[in-house]
């Protein structure tokens, strides 16, 4: 997609065909920056420190991960300590593991010698596949949204309510949640996007507004509180979030507040659309309760990162001295709440016969 | 309440027997600072930039502009002028319109001479009734506590969520939401609040965690958008927030935000109690969406304010340059999902006759 006018992916190997380029998105808004990641403990800084972040990117980067792993040490000691580095920068994704264990399963499979062209082959792979999933989800994604354009009688915009990011910048390219969006631009079909800030780490006020104001695509920031004032108003047609990982039966984790929406979106009868890659599905899982959440630093609660009008970034304390703060990083959303999961097959009902009717390959891990 | 250790209300008569005293809330928390109100169009200010804010509070410093204006010129025109300036300032609570007409009933009612007097008395007695009505608040509000004190086998303790800042900041002094949670401590119940930061203002991590800390009560700051997920877990045993309008038949607009932890506590079982003060009932409207919600300045959402690591306030950029904002400041709980409206005559449900049971001389009012 589209960064500063010039097509980009979110990570790419670099011209010395061994370095790993990626968007620092940290710095985003206010800067576009990319970084240089030379092995696996840059790669799993990456991931920890939120330089790439957003479930796909998180299973490239990783995949890139073991590959320059595997570049400065290609013993099954190095494969196996790379694999435990990357698993334990961050709980939730389900994409890390898949990944991960994508990689040590090709990788282990071969001899030592032939592991560094295979890494860096598989891991682009990896990375193609995500744009080719993407792609897919567009060409499912785009019905809810025809389907609402006809429901207004063809009139106005189709305003889409997302929460944290799920656009390109979560995935290698094109997004999931946003990328329909994006088709539907295409199309003609005039859409806006109510962009839900995202506190605490605010992906959608830096990320989400600015990739799409990067396409071009109308949109209006609005606090994470405000969501089910707009959807009571009837200022929403429907909701389109991401997910870090969904169970076999269609319980979905995501940014911590996106429970909040569903229900609201319930109450109100706006579909609640899902946008989940296949590598985004935990089949070993049913009960979204089961899904580690990753509960990050209070300070990313207690301090907000912004820029000062001389132009520099800051961070500034929100909070009194001395009182404490709890930052969760995710929530689950029942199935009940989602209206359909949004795969490169098609959507599915939020069900465990849903899922499986377009995965019948993990029919009996999910039932497992 | 306690400020830096001293007893303190949020409004006084200064010593001079003319000039109003305020805490200037846009400071808190990192200083407390009081300003001189000395006529009418300093206390419209007040109100307008929430120095002084909270249904209640804003309530009160509505008598005391009138007052001001009053000690200014005490004529029938500059009675309705006064009134005019401090009904523009801000739309949603009820208690401004309930202070303003009272005033303007009292004070018309007399000749010009006597106004002045009359006229801080009565708004004296507009303070008092305040903290009069906040501490039978107390007295009911606690059962709900001690409720949930005993569910819990009287252990651990017990966690209460709150939205925005119905504190004694909100009020006079003792506040509205938070003024039972004050006497649980003082009787023993050990509580815990969770905070909701309540963006894009940040009462709840500004003011709320500041009285909390000031009083002593465990805290903890979360983002809105936490809230949900600490239901779903069994970490919240009653939700209680203020109200800046209900109506007579229990519809509750507060805060922006408040509607999504009420579905999230109803998803969860979790009582959801709203503390209302009779002035902020509004008996000449039924339906919750009759209440005009506040649309504020969208550079509330795109900028935030804090301190910086060298002790100075600042606002930071947290958009992008371009990327337009909405900030509506208040949503509506539909009366279905309130479990109940804690008055100073007791915990009405949220109903017509719920209300009117407790208030029947507004029954005929809330008929028409």
């Amino acid at each position: 997609m589209k960064a500063q006018g010039r097509e980009t992916r979110t990570i790419w190997l670099e011209a010395d065909g061994s370095a790993v380029g990626i968007v620092d998105q940290t710095r985003l808004p206010y800067e576009f920056v990319t970084l240089r990641l030379t092995d696996v403990a840059e790669a799993a800084h990456a991931i920890k420190s939120m330089q790439v972040r957003g479930a796909p990117l998180i299973g490239a980067t990783a995949a890139y991960g073991m590959a320059l792993a595997m570049n400065g040490d290609a013993s099954d000691a190095a494969l196996a300590a790379a694999g435990k580095m990357l698993l334990a920068t961050r709980p939730t994704a389900v994409n890390l593991r898949w990944a991960v264990e994508e990689m040590r399963r090709h990788l282990g499979a071969l001899p030592p010698s032939r592991r560094v062209a295979a890494a860096y082959e598989r891991a682009a792979a990896i990375c193609d596949e995500d744009v080719s999933i993407n792609s897919m989800i567009v060409e499912h994604g785009i019905a809810p949204i025809r389907a609402a354009w006809r429901k207004k009688g063809e009139r106005g915009t189709v305003d889409i309510l997302t929460h944290c990011n799920a656009g390109w910048l979560a995935t290698v390219d094109w997004g999931t949640a946003l990328a329909p969006v994006y088709r539907a631009q295409q199309l003609g079909i005039p859409v806006h996007v109510w962009v839900d800030e995202t506190r605490p780490r605010n992906q959608g006020a830096s990320l989400t507004a600015w990739e799409l104001r990067e396409q071009g695509v109308p949109h209006t920031v609005i606090a994470d509180n405000a969501g089910g004032h707009l959807m009571r108003q009837g200022r929403v047609d429907l909701c389109f979030v991401g997910t870090d990982r969904t169970t076999a039966a269609g319980d979905v984790a995501n940014k911590i507040g996106t429970y909040l929406k569903a229900l609201a979106a319930r109450d109100n009868n706006v579909p609640f659309y899902v946008a989940a890659p296949s590598p985004s599905i935990d089949w070993s899982l049913d009960s979204g309760d089961a899904i580690p959440i990753e509960e990050r630093d209070p300070r990313e609660v207690t301090e907000i990162a912004g820029r000062l009008t001389d132009g520099t970034v800051a961070r500034v304390q929100v909070t009194p001295d001395g009182s404490p703060a709890a930052n969760p990083a995710f929530d689950v959303t029942p199935a009940r709440l989602v209206t359909g999961i949004v795969t490169e097959r098609g959507i599915a009902p939020a069900s465990r016969e849903g899922l499986a009717s377009l995965f019948p390959e993990f029919r009996e891990a999910a039932r497992a």
